[in-house]
């Protein structure tokens, strides 16, 4: 990756444009902030054998599994969302997981593509934090220039067929004066994990030490703010790790699936 | 059932006891406006070969098909929302598809079941008629004691796997200086059909005769209201006859499944 790419923020660019750069491979950090309100999404693709357990899943855990599309079966393609995108080459970052187990990390997942997978879009945090910065809360994580932080709490999600798991969420540290503005913003938007599921005290939702995240990066919490936590899409992942599906292809953490679609029209 | 039922609202009555009336035989009506401020839901029962498309359908369509709960395969009882609930008697009235043909209706369909069944609980718009009664609103058809008048529409659902069929719409008259408390109340209730889908002139979604319902009963439009139409749960019965699986079981129109959940909290 050039410098001039590292160092571009691509707040402004169309997502057609970072989806050509990320399968040029020019594009291959976290995209956290990248085209500005438009939907990211994480990813989760099975074998047919596994898709209605996991989209009964997904409908029992709304919180951290908000469903934006689900590709025909051996499509490669999120044609209601994303017209001609690339489900196999579109991301910067992906993970393979076989029985379970996180195996490889990859920037393309041609060669593991098969006529029997289903993909799973859901809906991502990153979608909120540009109407978070609009009401000028800063979004630590952007400002740092980090990916965000994410935990495995002790909240258990609701099971359904082969998959269960714990909830994990993502965390942004709010000032005390903001933190019901974050609720109310992030309230507004259930197709994005909606509003938090805990503020303050992180050894309530089982997270004993703040400054080591299950995924992500650790960021700065400053006197006077508050670790706020939203479900995140990465719980998928958890699930798939202690269910153990033969075969899982997952976006890695912070690293999504960009959209053609504005979070303002995700609700229409 | 005995006059006192009959004249009986029941809108303060627990859900547990309508439920047990209705199984008793001693109910036998439409729900509208009974338990008051309880989730009422849709029901759809199909063999488990068909639940994956049928889930995606609903997924696609979340304004007609708003899921509230889907069963464990086999299951009678809606364990989620309704502990202790019978799917197959809890019902005031059924319906009875084969091949996409309307073959039966009838009070319980205990004698239909088998252990490959699953079933699908959708999100009614009786719902928001208690929000919009307090809003002092009139509903028509609780005024008028009929059922809620139903149409096809010319709109198309999104299709999924063997699933298509147009959107069918219930109808409100709602005077013209309440049309927007009547949008802004229920868009706030995305888990029972949320905001309508249309508002006036009912040709221009291919309604032409609005005394003639497709399904439930005329209601007067008074002079000064606005017909107004939110997307229904009756819109999975027109994808079924179109699309003709071999054996489906639905709810007669109007005839709703009373949850133990109250609509304030549908969408905690």
């Amino acid at each position: 990756m050039s410098e001039i790419l590292k160092n571009e923020s691509f707040a402004a660019t169309a997502p057609i444009e970072v989806r050509q750069l990320i399968r040029q491979g020019k594009f291959k950090r976290p995209t956290a902030g990248v085209s500005a309100g438009f939907a990211q999404g994480n990813l989760v693709v099975l074998p047919q054998k596994y898709a209605y357990d996991f989209l009964l899943f997904a409908q029992r855990n709304p919180k951290p599994c908000p469903i934006l599309e689900v590709s025909d079966v051996g499509s490669r393609e999120f044609r209601l969302t994303t017209k001609g995108s690339d489900i196999a080459r579109d991301i910067p970052l992906y993970r393979i997981y076989k029985n379970g187990e996180y195996v490889d990390e990859l920037e393309s997942v041609q060669d593991y593509w098969s006529d029997d997978l289903v993909s799973f879009l859901l809906g991502c945090s990153f979608s909120f934090e540009a109407p978070l910065m609009d009401a000028d809360i800063e979004v630590r994580h952007i400002a740092e220039n980090r990916n965000v932080p994410m935990y495995i709490t002790n909240i258990e999600t609701t099971p359904a067929g082969i998959f269960s798991g714990p909830l994990v969420v993502s965390m942004r540290p709010i000032p005390y004066d903001q933190v019901v503005k974050a609720v109310t913003i992030t309230n507004q938007l259930p197709e994005v994990h909606g509003a938090p599921v805990h503020i303050g005290d992180p050894s309530i939702i089982g997270i004993h030490n703040i400054d080591q995240p299950d995924f992500g990066d650790a960021v700065t919490i400053k006197p006077g703010e508050v670790p706020v936590f939203w479900a995140c899409g990465v719980t998928p992942q958890a699930a798939v790790m202690r269910s153990k599906p033969d075969f899982v292809i997952t976006h890695a953490p912070g690293h999504m699936f960009i959209t053609d679609v504005k979070n303002s029209h995700l609700s229409s």
